[in-house]
Parts: structure tokens; sequence; C-alpha cells
């Protein structure tokens, strides 16, 4: 069947059978596929059918469909026609999320969660507007829901007074476990019986009700929440204004199907909540979906990665050193935002489950509840990936920074990040953190530095930031173990022709350039920045008294980052002495194994070396 | 009674009619200082009976209470005993918002909506996980409701085992008028009898309500609506797993001190629903609360305003230039997260109703609906406050400027703001902005330059913002109208001494530079950089070349802003030309008025002299 797919009307020549025959097709596709080049599987086994089902109900391109997150979307790009699976998130590959430029059945860009709903009114109003008519379909997950934005949108939402479908893809979790009092209330629905029962059952529950009058009242009280939640499903919603359908198999192609003609005809904002499986299919999957949410290759049998990881990841680092420290001080406690596994925050959540806190898909309220905490005597680390810090923005700003609390933040996925591509590099992490007043920032070097300054930063009596990247730990440099001095970097090799300033991962760079340049002759010193912020001033004046050539190295964009700072400092202060910045270019960078897009961006040590010679530093 | 008030257990000492009288003089008190000095006067109006009733109820400052966006905390400062209003948001004066440096009293430092609750959670954990034993208290209004960062923290709320009181002060208003589906909502509720009427209501309900059977189910689905609200109100609450209490009358301290007693009981999280009227007790601002919001020194008898403005506004010249602009083009759109009157949308509102969409205070959603509508075709404007769009950070990276989409950013109050103190000076907009990737940054040196800028950015196809200064338009240099180019500024005058080249609000400081110099016979270039991204390089180079001295002048923080690119690009293309950095300091900026600020962060035209003098440019 998957072979006479090749763009969105295909489908739809298909019997219900064929269509059904499909969706196994489909599946295996994805195992297999998935399983050599890795990628979000667990959730895009969840929405087959849901996505079989908008392609047969809707009009794509014309109707307007948006993925919140995006990493659910492989369907959807096997039914627009877009079947190489084997480029998948590589270079020049299709991306693992929706792209305009990719087809224009994608209609909005997504990557971080919770944006569908207000992307898809911005159209839906565009649409009223413009006098235009086609359907916008927004589907989220019951997780991206927790996230304010979705909100603020339904709220907008509610006020609609034309047709706009939200899909609520509800498989009872975030990429881990889902949290809080909307999870709860979705659990209730979960379990009711469903739209086409509502009358039904409204009628059951009432007929075991005594006549009204006092005693009624009384069983009203004592049984308030069931009765609730069995009167008017959706009730949640349908008091902001939002018409509720559902909940409905997110199984079954002809319910799916049904309900999503009904909400079609609704002149107002509607909801319709689908009940799916994280995994459906693939036993391992079903069984460990938090594992398959992404996953590197792994063997189709057994479910297990292709490669054994040998050496531990810089989260790895983290997880186990912050579980060492928070045993000597119980005032320490780690929050995070849907990601306990990503952030390596499972251990500590085993080990420390009362001073554990989970959110959900909600970094804004991480960042000012761990300022509260903070503010009241407690030592908050939020550990959460920098491209999903930027949702915390302000709150940093304005929450942690102005009152000056001791919040650590343990920046993962800080720099390049590879097969994810624009919405999850973390790029800008130096830019947006190192303009704050009273905040810090620390990048190590290595495996043993990260230790060191998340110690630190436990030890610090302010805002600090300790960003780190994806993936193995850097192992070298080991005999570099200055202590952390707040403010201060250190000098790895003293020499006397030219000096490379670097931080982070950026200092493993310049060791290869430095051992690069031995070989041919050049004596070059090697200096840790260590401090984004504050630069060591005193390290920089150093190194431009005793050379006339700076190459500064950072894995941020140029602007706003670290580079910049140091070369204003000795333009004004050392005449004479050039520098060179090495950062990313003031653009998005796409999906791609991470060492070819160091080489695409220029930041390898080959390119750096001949970029020195090319601008006269060699 | 004022006078006997000099900490927070004084008002204790009062008998319930003393404590009538107090109500009365500090609402005296209040019109009568803000008649002077101006300040937020309407909110404050109506929480005095509230926050009287948290002193009478809680035990301060041991218990915690924290106000959200804090510009209702005034009468809070009187019975803590700040009662030198005379100096009110001047500098070295009190604050305008609660600022834990002032008081002890004052748990967490707020400014910018919708993030009480989160720091009070916070709080509440660590009270919890330190075993201790404190009441924490959020005071959140409706409006501020609408922000998704109170929803996050309402969901989380909802699983704490412990108790935490959030109060909803329900005035029916943001700063403007509510939207959304939660207003409308709340406006259900606000109109039901009331907590202690709650059984009462339901039974008299259901007494009408005939036996149960098939033609109870057909009355109840018709009313449904009436139903829900009259059976268990605060149900949306409850639902999410929080308590409701509610509403009650916010002007009746019996009442108000009954139901807290109450709340402090309950072992989870609680939602106290108080109703209050915004400006309450002084006719003018009761009748239009909106103008009475923050409010200029004025009359009270008639409660006009002192001065008369006789010159306008950025904001005013933006209100008119974007409706004579969408007169002419009707794809352009404006949004507003509940500011129409502060951004001077308000006339645009008027003009365009259905092209206007005022979301709440919800900058998030408000930054990615322009997204979706831009992608559909529209030309959506987004006017905000700089320092209010710090919320949507991610939002502008990651939905607008990934997809290049033509997205207009009106960002009003960028640079000092004044009174408001640190939540509010707008100066890091230059940072977060310029370091986003496809976004394009303008800003006006004078009156007919922002009108121009603006119909240019309305023109361009891509992500671009105009920043703009709070206060009256410059209308000095008006000669000086070259056409607007992309990435191009201007040069004003032609010198071969030295060279000025500023952006924004600091064209005219530049300007004053050189007028003073010119009597000391120096011969300066004065140029006017327009575009801070792109920064017009040929523009610098021409400068460089013909100067060996440049001093770069911006109202942004140092760090991530316009000057050290210039000062880098100089320092690698023009040896040995200097560069001097005018910008902010790191550091935040507490409130007073912006001259005096301007002095004393050195960014004045004589300080700026001075330092051109000490090091050497002179």
């Amino acid at each position: 069947m998957l072979e006479k797919i090749n763009g969105p009307e295909d489908i739809r020549a298909l019997s219900r059978q064929e269509q059904e025959q499909l969706a196994q097709e489909i599946r295996d596709f994805l195992i297999e596929k998935i399983s050599v080049t890795g990628g979000h599987l667990a959730s895009n086994l969840g929405v087959v059918e849901l996505t079989m089902a908008i392609y047969l109900t809707f009009d794509l391109p014309k109707d307007k469909v948006i993925w919140d997150v995006g990493h659910q979307a492989y369907t959807h790009k096997i039914l627009s026609g877009r079947k190489n699976f084997d480029e998948l998130r590589q270079l020049g590959g299709i991306s693992g999320f929706p792209k305009t430029r990719e087809s224009a059945c994608d209609a909005f860009n997504t990557g971080h969660s919770s944006t569908s709903i207000s992307a898809g009114l911005g159209m839906a109003q565009a649409r009223d507007l413009k006098g235009e008519d086609y359907h916008v379909v927004s589907i989220i997950g019951d997780g991206a829901l927790t996230g304010g934005m979705a909100y603020e949108a339904l709220n907008n939402a509610a006020m609609l007074d034309s047709n706009f479908i939200i899909v609520l893809n509800d498989n009872n979790m975030s990429i881990s476990e889902n949290v809080g009092g909307m999870s709860r209330y979705l659990g209730g629905l979960r379990t009711s019986e469903g739209y086409n029962d509502l009358k039904k059952s409204v009628t059951s529950v009432l007929e075991k009700i005594p006549v009204a009058g006092p005693r009624m009242i009384d069983k009203i009280s004592r049984t308030k929440q069931g009765i609730k939640q069995l009167l008017i499903p959706g009730m949640l919603f349908e008091n902001m204004g939002i018409t509720y359908l559902g909940p409905v198999d997110g199984h079954d192609l002809n319910q799916l199907c049904r309900v999503l003609k009904e909400a079609k005809k609704v002149d107002h904002a509607v909801l319709v909540h689908v009940r799916t499986q994280k995994g459906k299919g693939y036993r391992p999957a079903e069984k460990n979906p938090e594992r398959f949410h992404g996953v590197d290759p792994f063997d189709v049998e057994t479910g297990k990665p292709r490669q054994e990881k040998i050496y531990p990841s810089y989260t790895d680092v983290f997880s186990r050193e912050l579980c060492r420290l928070a045993k000597k001080d119980e005032r320490i406690v780690a929050i995070t935002a849907a990601m306990p596994d990503g952030t390596g925050l499972k251990r500590f959540r085993k080990e420390f489950p009362q001073r554990f806190f989970d959110v959900g898909i909600a970094e804004q309220h991480a960042v000012t509840s761990a300022a509260g905490m903070a503010a009241a005597g407690l030592k908050p680390v939020v550990a959460v990936y920098s491209s999903f810090l930027q949702r915390g923005y302000d709150q940093i700003l304005h929450d942690v920074c102005i009152q000056n609390l001791p919040v650590v933040f343990a920046v993962d996925r800080a720099g390049l990040v590879g097969s994810d591509g624009e919405t999850h590099q973390g790029i800008f992490d130096l830019s947006y953190l190192t303009s704050i007043p009273n905040m810090s920032v620390l990048a190590p070097k290595n495996l043993w530095e990260l230790q060191k300054e998340l110690d630190f930063a436990l030890q610090y009596d302010g805002p600090i930031a300790v960003r780190y990247p994806r993936g193995m730990a850097y192992r070298g440099l080991k005999e570099f173990d200055s202590p952390i001095v707040y403010g201060k970097g250190e000098v790895l090799y003293e020499g006397k022709d030219i000096a490379l300033l670097a931080v982070g991962s950026m200092v493993s760079t310049a060791e290869h350039i430095r051992d690069k340049l031995k070989e041919e002759g050049w004596d070059v010193t090697l200096a840790n920045g260590r401090f984004i912020k504050p630069v060591d001033w005193e390290l920089v004046d150093r190194l431009a008294s005793s050379h006339s050539r700076l190459v500064v190295l950072e894995e941020n964009v140029l602007q706003g980052g670290y580079g910049l700072q140091v070369t204003a400092h000795v333009h004004q202060r050392h005449p004479g002495v050039r520098v060179m910045n090495v950062a990313l270019p003031d653009m998005y960078v796409e999906h791609g194994n991470v060492s070819l897009l160091r080489e695409a961006l220029g930041i390898d040590s080959d390119s750096i070396i001949r970029r020195m010679r090319e601008e006269g530093y060699l």
C-alpha cells in the first residue's frame, strides 16, 4: 500500500481494508527505518490512525494542520509523499519536524512544545479576516497542554466565532509521566465512556439519584467529583467556552473519522479528545515509551541499542555529581520541566523523591518556582536544555536575577545538538544569559571540570548557570584540574607565538588546533576562559600583554556571546593586539551530524587553522 | 488612625470600627499622595480592605504574602510602616512595587504579571521540605490569570498536599477590559451567590427540577451552562484539584477575614475568589479605572491631569501612523497583550475593530498567534513594552524568526522608563533581539523617523522590530529625513575631529554633545545608525576611515547590544582607530526620574563629554 502513497490525496483512493493494511505497513516502515537512523519512535507509532483520519477528513494542503512539538509528524510526512526516511534527520535529508520549506502540507514549523493552538488560532483569525474558507487543525499532546502558552491560546480560542479544531492527542504522557492538575483531570475523562455514550451515562447516573431534595444534595456533595465527570465530560474546556468532543479511541479509524467530521461542523473552537497509546504496535515501545521517545539506532527484535554506550555523557556526569552533592546538603532540590530522563534527573528522583520536582512542560514555572524556593532557603537546581530555557528568559531576568537568588541552571544540550535541528540547537544561551545582570555563566572543558563547576555553583550565593553540550563528556586535559575561583579562567599551556582563549566545548577544539600547530613548529598558548560571565579580564590582559594575536573560541552565535566582549576589551586596553572571533554565524543551523555541522560552519580545528592562515594570524 | 500604624501588628490593636476608619484614611491618603507624585491608583483603591484583612488574618513577615504584578501593594506598604509616599517612585524613595530590600514584609519582588503563584508555590514547597510552619499567600488579579505561567503554576499547585492560599482579586479588568474564556467564566462566578450560600442555591435549583428521568436530562442539557455554574462555583479550579472558596465581597472586612481564616485550614491549595472594585472610593477612578490605572499627577477635585500634554509621545505617533497605514493596507492587523491604551492601540481598535486583537496578558500567545497570522498572509503588528516582550523571547526566536515571518514588533518603553524601576526598564531588548537570526531592529531618532520606520517595517518581508522610548517624541533634527533603506544609517553632520555614531534616543544626546563640543571648537561628525541589526557596516567603515576616534552610543546594556559589534568590526578592519562604547552598565536600574538616572548612569551629554576627556578622546 505504501507504494501507492505519494501525495495527500492518495490515501482516499484506498478501501477501508486497504487503509488498515496501510496502517500496519506504516508501523513496520517506521520501526525498520528508525531502528537504523534513530529518531522519535513511540510518539509516531501512537498517531498512525489519527494522522490517517486527518488525511481522510481534511483537504491538505488547503486545510492547515499544525503538529504541536512536531516530533510525531512522521506518518504525516509519509502520507504527504515524503518517504525517504533513510536520510531522516541527516544533513540534507528530511527533518524530524514539520518544515514549511519541505512541503506545502507543513503549515507551520514546530519543535518546542505548546505553540500549535496559538499558531492555529492566528491562522483561523487570518482566514476569517481574508474571507477565505479552509479548516485549521492544531494537534496537541496532553503533555504539551501543561505549557502555559497552550492555555493562553485556549483562553483566546474561546472567543473565536468560527471553526477551529484542536485535537488533544492524549497518551497520558509527556516525554515522561505527566504531572499536575490538568493531567489528573484528563485521567478522569479518559476513563469516561466517550462522546457517543454521553447521554446514556447522564441518564444512568441521574436515574440512580432519588427525588430532588435534601438527601440528593447530600449525595451530590459526597460524590461531587464523580458526578461532575460523568455529567459533562470536558467541562473544564466547556467552562472556558470550548466545545468538547470525546474521548474517542485513537486507534479506531472509523470512530476518528466520524468525530472529526462532526468537529468540522462546529461554528467555534472545538476540542476533540483522542486517546492514543504511545509506542502502539511495537511491544518494546509500548512497554517503555519513555525510552523509545527519542532513540538511537536499535535492534528491532530485542529493542536494545545497537551500540552500547561506553563513555558517560555530560548528562550522566551531571546526574551522578548532583546526587553526590545532594547527599551532603539537604537544601539541594532539583527541578525539571518534564524531562527527568533527558536531563539526567531520574537518578535524583529515585534517591531524593521529596526533593525532586517535575513541573511538566512549564519552563516559566520551573524557573520562578525555583526562585521562590531559593528565596525560602533552598538550593534549587533547574536542569533544562539550552533551547527550552529560552521559554524562561523573562523569569530568569525578572524573578531570579533582580533578587540575586541562588538558583543553579544546569543548561544541557548547549551548543550544536545535531539531528533535531534549528529548534533545538543550544546556540543562544550565552547571549541571552550574559546580558542579564547578576547572572554568572560557566562552561566545563571536560568531564571533571563539570563536576567541579557544579560543586562551585551550588556553593555560590547568586544566580549561576553551568552550560554543557550534548553527548560524550570530553576526557582529555584531565591533568588540568585547577580549583574553580569566581570569575577566573586558567592557562593550560604557555606559549609565545599566539594565544587561544576558549570556553566550554571549544577548549578541546583549541587543544586540537594547538596540537596541529605544534607539529608545524608554532608555540601556542592555550587558555580556558571557564567563566563566560564575568569574563576573566586579568587573564585576557595577561594574554594580550604577552601575545600580539589572540583567537577567542565559543560554541554560540557571535552576537551577544563571549568573544565580542573580549575583543572590545582588548581593543580598548591593548592597542596593536589582534583578536579573531571564532563563533557560530548569525543563522539557524539545520539538522545533521554534529561533526559535519561544525565543518560546514567553520568551527572545527581544520577550518579554524585555515582561517587563521588566511587572516594572517599564522 | 494612620498615625498609629507603624508595623504589621499595629492594625490588630484597632477595633473594627477604627479599622473601618483606617480604610477611609488610607483611601484619602492614597488619593492625596498619588495626585501629587503620580503612580498606580485604581488598583490600590480596590484592595484596601483586602490588604487589611490579610494583615488581620496572617502574621507578617513570618507568613509570606506575594503580590502579583505588585502595583497594588501601596496599602501593604502603609500597613507595614512605609508611609513616606512623598518620595514614592522617586530616586532613593520607596518603590511602587514590592522590594525585598525595602521591607521584610515584602516576601518576593514582583513587577511583571502572573508570577506570584509560581513563587508562592516554590516557597510553600520549601517550607514543607524544611519542616517550617508558616502560610504562603499569593494575591493575583483576574487579569494576571490570563498569563500562561499562572496556569502552569495552578497545574502544579494542584499537587501540593499542604496549605497554600491563592487570593483571586477579581475586579473584572486587566489594565484594560479583560478578554478570553477564563474571564467569561469568572463573570459567571462573579454573579453567583457566594460561598456561604452555596448549599442554599444548589437546593433551590434542584428543587425546581422534576423527578429524575428523560425530561430532566432534557432540561439539564438545555440549561447546562446555568446549572453547572450554580451547582459548583469554581468548578474549573476544582476540576484541576484546587479548592474554591467564594466569591466574597472584597470591600467587606468581616466577610474577608472569615473566608481567609477558613482558607488557612485547607490542607492543600485553595483559591479564594474576592470581588473588588477598581478605583473604589474615588468617583473619577471608579468611572474610568483604566485611566487611573497608572496616572500622572492629577487634580483631586476634577480628576484631570495637572499638566496638559502638549507634545505627542512616541506612543501617540505610533498610534496615529499605524492607523494611517492600516487604511491603505487591509492586511495590517494589531495585537496587544492587555494594553490597548498604553501601547496606543486604542485608536486602532476604534477604527478597525475586526483587525484588532487584545489577547489578555499573554505575550507568548501574542507573538505566536501573530506568527500564525503572518503565515496566513496578514501583516501583524505586535505592540508591546520592551520589558514585557521578554516573555515572548522564545516565541520570537522559535515561531517567528525560524520561518522568517513578516511580524512587526512595535517595541515601546525601550530604554529607561523611570519611575516603575528595575522590572520595567526596557534596556535589554537590543541584546535579546539582535542575537536572533533573521531579525531586523531599527530605532528612530525623532518623531518623523518613527513614522517612516513603521512604514518601512510594514513593507519589509520578515521579522522586524522598531524600538522607541517612553515619553515625548523628540522634535529636533527634523531636517534630516533621508529615506529608510534596509540596513543603512545616515550621516547627519560631517566633521573631521571625532565621530559620534548613535542609535535611537541617543542620537539626540549625541546632538547635544556635538553642540557643546562645537562651542569648544571641535568639528564633530554625527551619524544615526538607524539599524541596530543589521549594522550598517559601510557606514562604520566610512566613519572609521575618516576618523581616528569613534564614540558609539546606545540606550541598552552594553553586553549583546549595538556597540560591541561596532567595536569588534573596527578592531578587525581599522587598526589604530579607537572606539568608545557608551551604553548602560551591567546592572538593574532602580526607579527614578529618567534625567536623574541618565546622569547617575553616565549616559547624559555632560557625563559622556567628561568621559571622552578622561579617556583622551578630546
